[in-house]
């Protein structure tokens, strides 16, 4: 499965979403990586999994939802905490095996509570944690 | 391995690098996800596999280097297209799975040429090609 053979087709072109989804390089657990982006300042909020389910289930409801692979159930972002993050738009890269999301981001993305995951700052040889928790 | 014991760290903890280095959460090959986001204008531009010899020579090197999983090999990107990514600066998020690169990648990231790999964005139940080749 790939998606090679739509990779050189021209901007504009129109594909059957089932046809892509079909031709998806998921793991041998059937996810794929996605990025979350916060869509207006650009911010990479975090990094989970989808499948399949997960990401019809998105494009549905304009909620995200992800598989959580630590508690091996769907993880509806914000259910608990709130911190929905609403789905703008979706987009597959040229091998299919990554997502990247373009969200609107209710409150912090992270866990800690921080707006972004990504607080773990490698400079001058050292890892520095770039913002605090909440 | 886990990241768990640092998380709750305040902004401006110091931590040895081969200490996260040894805490991260890598796949049963030894790589972690790796996204790499223009510096400047933020763009998502692709995302890819380092395991720790990569993300050492990067950090050494100032030049991207991944781990392809198709061939097998480290990828140090743009040795053979000219398309170097230089290295900006780089995270690891709250679980130790995954990595931020901030870049300034020199021409297209992608092998078709476009300059990301995104460019299958699903829009009312369709796939768009939002980008042409070159």
């Amino acid at each position: 499965m790939s998606l090679k053979e739509f990779e050189m087709s021209p901007k504009g072109t129109e594909l059957d979403l089932d046809l892509i989804m079909a031709n998806l390089k998921t793991d041998k657990d059937g996810l794929i990586a996605a990025i979350a982006q916060q869509h207006d300042t650009k911010e990479v909020l975090m990094l989970a999994y989808m499948n399949e389910k997960s990401i019809r289930e998105s494009l549905e409801t304009g909620q995200v939802c992800y598989w959580s692979r630590s508690r091996q159930t769907y993880w509806r972002k914000g259910e608990s905490s709130g911190h929905r993050q609403k789905l703008v738009s979706m987009a597959f890269d040229c091998d299919g095996d990554a997502i990247l999301l373009q969200v609107d981001q209710q409150g912090p993305a992270c866990h800690t509570n921080r707006r972004d995951c990504f607080f773990f700052e490698v400079r001058d040889g050292k890892v520095h944690i770039d913002s605090d928790p909440k």
